[in-house]
């Protein structure tokens, strides 16, 4: 039995108002992420009823999700509520729930019990840490995924500082303060630069009894390279950044296992400590397995250059959960750049299809590379030019003001962010409790 | 066995030079709130070494602690680190762990498995809450004691409205939109006045579904009166403001249970609900019936007019845990304005005593009282006069402001919370995951 959601009495005033009118086409959007909540404004005015589903009730600023687990940022500052970003648009409804399945044949998504049907659907359901089968190394190491995590994370941290700033055994303070990353891309580059700072800027000052010299930062990359896709030049500028913040970066480093007290290689080399941040892996959101579709690597589905599936092209894929290769055979990076490009395109192509006109395929335009190292260093590769060291800081800080302006809108929420980003003695760094 | 914490050779480069050179006297405060805060302050630039000892790593400004209840504010707008606080304070050491027991006649407080030895100790433990032994109401009810019961509140404020969203079931919806709010004293009046703001001018738009009138604020007092101290005309004015926030006053309400839908009373309403705020008793920190001295009502520990424990005069206690009369008989009542002043005097009373002067009576002077009912409209009671509505809420915002300057210091903080305070359709109604 199908219960069609929208027909339900107690839907909303204008959506009943719009379906009434007119019976317009009902785009349903799963995962307000980059790339659904792209869609969602592009599709702001177009003849169509909307309805949005998250399973949280904000959309989450995942680039600087990082600052969040080192204390730099609070969660208000990287998250903000859906329905307060959509408050003024009249053709969406935003519904907090889980989607449990879909049945793509009868047109419809199962979210918290009732039924939700939908003329076209976008699948923008996002990615989720990968751990490749280790098994320990999920269970006892630290994910910058999502809020929850990253302020896991963060009191973690934290707490490991108190505790060491009142721990008489020199060995077992070293091991507290000694503070593993696991990959070498742009988020393992970020989280060590910025621990590594945090450290030694705010640290040294708020723990007096400490001897920053017991702390140490490691990055480890399985591979040989760090922002492996970029140019040489980027890849060696930001290894001696890191080297500049003391940020200790071994490459070959295979990880075997982590039990919360020892991180062990896979060549025998063990490390003392309680802290691994795993930032080595993603992969498509648990529910693409589950939705009967065909899956590629890191279990994204399967789409056409359109992002359309190819059964069923009322049905969209988009941002993590996509796999789409985009000429040169390689899977498209997990990237907050390519879900809102892709966002934009599944908006154009739902616009194009009421309208009766062909699909357009989806083309990746790579806008470079942006990564901080700490405060007054970054790398960026943009418009074809490598940049590295304060200039490529400050573009980064320009990119993201202008990008979180678009996000809150809001003047104060800039300066406070800027004031918190810059002078970084003011940070808040509270211990809560889980 | 006694192992004087301070001979450890992982103390303070600071407090070892202190010591070495002067073996000053070490006082130890049990709690950074209003009182401890107040009294380590003071003391910043006497003849000791202070060791602060707290629970948590930050100060809470419990005042507007309801505002992260009701989504007004965040937590680290509350919030503040007290590293960050004393960063600058060199003859202050801050540990952060729980006080398990005090030897007064050894002199020294158990902390973490350690011991810490004092010359002078303040005990500034606070307050809980008090649930008079009423267990069902413990296990269902919601507290705004700390920020994570605050933060506890407002996720499931937040859920009920998103829950309440898709419900057909007229009768659930409206138990899930009632909110009852027990305790007609300060807390209560704000907490009851900012919640039926938040759903009239918020939740309204941001929900266009729901029907606003399913929602109900009860707030129940088991007297006849609410903010029952003060002056009649304020007592009536703050009902009449109340009733124009839509909030239910019922008086005579005794609370009988709650069981997570439906509160009952001692005549035997019944009202369905999921949420009951508790705001009707506060007693002394649980650790004040395990300290072996002797406690008055709500386990307040009994001291001096001078604020010191009879038996071991080098011991004082301050605060909500102190039970203290002024001269009609009555016990102060448990707030902030009682702490800072109880923790002013206590830091005078170890300056008089270093240098062998007599201790001074604590006295109590009312400054008065403040209470917002929502953003427009406050009573208060100040400089022996009455004010109520748009004047009294001025004043309140002017205070408080001034408050939190001086206990955050950052213009652009205060703009940031002004802003949000102002401008409420801002702020950031995050719900996460516990």
């Amino acid at each position: 039995m199908i219960v069609i959601y929208f027909t339900n009495k107690h839907m909303t005033k204008k959506a009943q108002a719009n379906m009434n009118a007119k019976q317009l086409p009902h785009v349903v959007i799963i995962g307000a992420g980059f790339a659904g909540l792209t869609a969602a404004k592009k599709l702001r005015n177009a003849p169509v009823q909307i309805t949005l589903v998250d399973r949280n009730n904000y959309h989450l600023f995942q680039p600087l999700l990082y600052q969040v687990a080192i204390a730099g940022l609070v969660p208000s500052q990287v998250a903000y509520p859906l329905r307060t970003i959509f408050r003024n648009q009249k053709n969406l409804t935003f519904q907090m729930g889980e989607v449990t399945s879909v049945d793509f044949a009868a047109r419809f998504v199962k979210l918290n019990g009732s039924v939700i049907a939908y003329d076209h659907l976008i699948l923008a359901v996002g990615g989720e840490t990968n751990f490749f089968g280790m098994d320990a190394v999920k269970d006892n190491a630290f994910q910058i995924k999502d809020i929850e995590s990253a302020v896991n994370t963060r009191n973690h941290l934290l707490r490991l500082f108190e505790n060491a700033s009142r721990e008489a055994d020199e060995e077992k303070r070293k091991t507290m303060l000694t503070f593993v990353v696991v990959g070498g891309g742009p988020t393992g580059v970020e989280t060590s630069g910025a621990l590594a700072e945090l450290i030694s800027h705010v640290m040294r000052k708020e723990y007096p009894t400490l001897d920053i010299g017991d702390s140490r930062v490691l990055l480890l990359e399985a591979g040989n390279a760090l922002i492996a896709s970029y140019p040489d030049e980027l890849r060696k500028a930001t290894q001696g950044l890191l080297k500049k913040k003391n940020v200790e970066v071994m490459f070959n480093a295979r990880l075997a296992d982590f039990n919360g007290q020892r991180v062990a290689l896979a060549d025998g080399t063990q490390i003392k400590t309680n802290t691994l941040i795993w930032t080595a892996g993603v992969k498509a959101a648990g529910i693409t397995s589950r939705l009967g579709v065909e899956v590629a690597g890191s279990g994204r589905v399967k789409c056409e250059a359109t992002l359309q599936l190819a059964r069923y092209p009322e049905v969209y894929v988009v941002g993590d959960a996509a796999y789409h290769e985009n000429g040169n055979g390689r899977p498209l990076p997990m990237l907050s750049t390519v879900a809102i490009q892709q966002g934009n395109v599944v908006a154009e192509n739902i616009r194009r299809v009421i309208k009766g006109l062909a699909q357009k395929p989806f083309h990746y335009k790579d806008p470079g590379l942006l990564a901080t190292i700490g405060r007054n260093a970054a790398v960026a590769r943009i418009w074809g030019l490598s940049f590295s060291g304060f200039i490529a800081w400050i573009i980064w800080v320009v990119l993201h003001i202008y990008r979180i302006i678009g996000f809150r809108n809001r003047l104060v929420v800039l300066i406070n962010w800027a004031w918190d980003y810059f002078f970084y003695d003011n940070q808040v760094r509270l211990i809560t409790r889980e």
